[in-house]
């Protein structure tokens, strides 16, 4: 269950992103059009958000913690390339395309396991997210700290031509 | 959309319960299986007794507000009879079956508007409620004024004998 | 509980939208924040779409039964401005920006009822459908009787250089 | 991240349970009370019973798929015991307590890893499926396969008196 072997999933570019998040479709994320309900897959790049952070020892609640500022997100992109189904295994590959003094722009890409090869890329998500105090959500410079760490999610070289 | 006009729904005897809400069916609320995913009935049942304490007056906001104190879901049975399906009108009859001290069982009835007379009623829940402190999640007695508003939420005299 | 009422609502221009949709928010919409969970907003606007459609006496679900076509989202554009809060009442004004062969652009607008007037719109969306066969999800137009009913989620001419 | 290392977790019977999911609480799981809204740890036993199932080799899809029946949740009866928080793991220990011709009972309790020892367990549910045709949802005996593979959900026998 890991989608970022280069065996199974060979074409898709953002498999070999600095972070992947890997997840099983339940009932729960399906709808009655047999698919994946269109506002589910802003709850599976949020997962992968939140354990991208966690991966690079830089976890949220830390942030709002011992900084009193937390990361909200303020505008999301999102292309539906083909649907997720039950029992799917997916993928969310995620990308630093930007890091700003205050804000945060990420490139999320989600992956089914196993697919054709040309057919595994099923929705691309561009989100903006801020830095903001948590208190009145006025922005807030992203702590050195972070900021540093949050390089790790930065494209790999060879992929910087990248899906953009 | 009423779901209490007695010449549609004939003979589902919650449908004469002190507090009916209505609600439809979305795409949201439903699952691969084509009907509503069966965690979804409790969200429907929270929202009307969340309507149903707003059109007693005692708002749940307020509880939290005046008193410090609030109501916490301890135990919930659910029968699962029908299923529901996209675009259906749904009607939640809430009932007071006891009003203790410190807690509240609330029967709860999921029914379909215009339903065959005897298909009406998808589902039958048992709520438990605990009336306990904001800050520390203690028992705490019911305050007067939502204990005396509370006493509209018990069955008519003749539905007496209900679905129990 | 009308968000295009001019008399409460008064400095948000979609308000004057040709369909408004109007919500409660309810416990299960938000999270620990205290606010209305980002993925949620794709809730509400959807509830609003298919509203739009029925009021319209188009309703989805004879499209697919009459024509085995249907709309599905290829693009959502989704701007947060302000969170929504427990409690509050939400209207979704949806307007269509472009009505193509096979596709369709609606801009739907999240306003909280009440807000003082300059802090009204919570969050704005576009929305890219594309109309498709049921079987196959193939590009199919959009049949005659549908492409004329939404000539009226048009934007009224005054509103014309809108939010966009 | 697994709860049935008996160094961690000690205190919980049923972590001893046959089968074990582990997963994580995200924003999308809380409430605007700070804690995991009420209706989703129907959601997570759900992803238990998914993930029990395929962990036995017998996959619902496949039984739908080869028998033309599958399971329905009849009657849920959960009992919260404590509140679960963003970023808690949380392991759902499934037990069948009586596999019957066309039906089943099941026991799953959710604990939270890492919790102090006497307060782990923080939802224990009883769930009752039926086996169903998938056309008519008529009840249906329980294929042979995956009567035989159910006998693995039984509790073990030092288990016997657990927390029921």
């Amino acid at each position: 269950m890991i989608c970022n072997d280069p065996s199974t999933v060979t074409h898709a570019p953002d498999v070999y992103a600095p972070h992947v998040h890997t997840l099983r479709v339940y009932y729960e994320d399906t709808d009655a059009g047999g698919i994946v309900y269109y506002a589910n897959y802003l709850r599976f790049i949020e997962r992968a958000r939140t354990e991208a952070l966690r991966a690079l020892g830089i976890p949220h609640a830390q942030l709002v913690e011992q900084f009193g500022v937390m990361f909200v997100v303020r505008r999301v992109e999102m292309d539906y390339l083909r649907p997720a189904k039950l029992d799917d295994i997916l993928c969310v590959a995620t990308v630093a395309e930007e890091i700003g003094g205050a804000s945060l722009l990420l490139r999320q890409t989600v992956i089914v396991e196993g697919g054709a090869a040309d057919k595994t890329t099923l929705a691309v998500a561009r989100i903006r997210l801020a830095c903001v105090s948590h208190a009145e959500e006025r922005p807030k410079r992203i702590p050195p700290r972070w900021r540093v760490a949050l390089q790790s999610l930065r494209p790999p070289a060879t992929a910087a031509g990248g899906i953009g």
